[in-house]
């Protein structure tokens, strides 16, 4: 048996309450091992609730982060879930590390407590947005890593592409470059120089596409920088809701049908921002994220880990680690 | 009397016949004095259909671009009618140019013939997108310079202060600047570098702004580099465009009113992207624009001429042209 996903229990807008519950969703229907980490009192409690006492292992962190610290970066090295969750990780007991935390703060502390996969140069945050043709397609980098290098935006298109074969099934992904025109050569510096490194690499290189590119469903995967990549994923959930907001104050629109299309590009239906490229398999719940959206974050974190997600990364772009 | 507005009667999907029924609207509708470039066969024709024949000068233009060269910059500096009109520019015999041309083309037509104004490092357009506080939100740079300089994008939201206050009447604009984060300091070099030129320039500098805050109406002004511009304007118009359709798809909404709010976002209502930063004004309305959105391209384009929208970086960031 593989080893498990390690579940932060503390983070999240609605603590151990959901948390647990998405874990013992996940053990339970999914078939993937997991444990469960933070304040065991509590844990052990709300795994009761369920029945699910002595089902699940429970590994005791003493600290949660405030959510009044969410985004600052203020993570201290201390005993919280989120350390010792990465600390499982790193000496290899546990494949993944699931958290509902703030982004910021898990991307930090997975970067220094799990630290790079060999031959990978950053690492960068995966995200998969559902597309106008029923799929989806995934936005990689979404902000892990603000000024990447051309040869980093080039690995994270082999990430990208991992993620696609791996999470959304598509055996032969296509990759897209985001830049401000289709036509070759069209964008600022960075994006030129990453243009050059794309064909050639084990996937189908579709060419650069564009902002009104991201929903339309024109490719499986679009790499860009995490500066770029974090303003779009934002720009997406914030575009989206200002039609559905005016659609609503026309009363133009069933409520019903509002919540549903807004939901599709509410960050907590992305099933989680998959964080790449380190030694080990990180995904980033949505802060508001409930049981169901847990057990999946689980399922992606099983799948991406067991799947060898950095494995194309080590046989066409290895590098030598840089500080 | 101001000098005229030079409208472009060959640029844009619908050709001279909307074309010109835009500048005689904007004459005699709007008071903004108007002079036609292009066949002047063709414009002389389209003038008496109005009983305008006289009433309007016409520059004579032998050559258009043909549409199927959109976007590819490649623009011959000879007699077309953005090359002799962005040249009255130049002259002085103009006081702004009005294209429905392909912005790629009228930009690079109109860097390389009217040239920087004096002070200016490299221009900027200026987009104002309909927010949901009901004002609006200019949006700078939206494609010009995809490489700018921190200093440039201080310029950028100098140039953009001055757009919300000529065209869109706001006293007193506040500024904020696009980000990954709204704590200061968050962002790539590029913007951390930019962030700490904005406080003390003339206008409300309210910090970092993100993604999602882009329709929010938070700020008047968002400044950002033409990369980051470019990408976060198409992807509004996708974004919106999908969210629409998934309410289309689902005839959950009243088509009317589904219509209405597209056309919030459409780029032709934007009333036309302003190439600010030149020794004279660019306005560039979408290719599909109709007789009433080239009238209000020419009245923006007055307007912008008139208030001087240069001054402002002249006054406070000035620095010497550099190459």
């Amino acid at each position: 048996m593989s080893e498990p996903v390690v579940v932060d229990a503390m983070g999240g807008d609605h603590g151990p309450a959901e948390t647990v519950a998405g874990a013992v969703l996940a053990r339970r229907d999914r078939g993937v091992p997991v444990v469960l980490i933070g304040q065991a009192g509590r844990i052990r409690a709300e795994l009761a609730r369920h029945g699910a006492a002595g089902e699940i292992d429970v590994v005791h962190a003493e600290d949660a982060i405030p959510m009044t610290e969410r985004g600052t970066g203020a993570v201290s090295a201390g005993q919280t879930s989120l350390a010792v969750g990465c600390d499982l990780v790193r000496q290899g007991a546990a494949s993944a590390f699931v958290s509902a935390g703030s982004t910021g703060a898990v991307v930090s502390c997975a970067i220094r407590g799990i630290g790079r996969a060999e031959g990978v140069l950053r690492p960068a945050l995966a995200v998969a947005l559902p597309s106008l043709t029923g799929g989806a397609t995934v936005l990689i980098d979404a902000g892990a890593t603000a000024d990447p290098t051309p040869e980093m935006i080039a690995q994270f298109a082999l990430l990208g592409a991992s993620y696609a074969q791996l999470v959304l099934d598509v055996a032969d992904p296509s990759v897209g470059l985001l830049s401000i025109g289709s036509e070759p050569g069209k964008g600022n510096r960075l994006t030129r120089r990453a243009e050059a490194l794309l064909p050639g690499l084990p996937f189908r290189f579709h060419g650069l596409v564009e902002g009104h590119d991201v929903l339309a469903g024109v490719v499986d995967v679009i790499a860009t920088d995490g500066f770029t990549g974090n303003v779009v994923l934002k720009n997406v959930e914030g575009s989206v809701r200002a039609a559905l907001t005016l659609m609503a104050r026309a009363g133009a629109a069933d409520p019903e049908a509002l919540r549903e299309v807004a939901g599709r590009y509410d960050p907590e239906t992305h099933g989680g921002a998959a964080l790449l490229g380190l030694d080990g398999t990180v995904v980033v719940a949505h802060g508001s994220s409930r049981a169901r959206t847990i057990a999946r974050a689980c399922e992606v974190a099983h799948g991406l880990a067991g799947g060898g997600v950095v494995a194309r990364v080590r046989d066409h772009l290895a590098v030598e680690p840089v500080r």
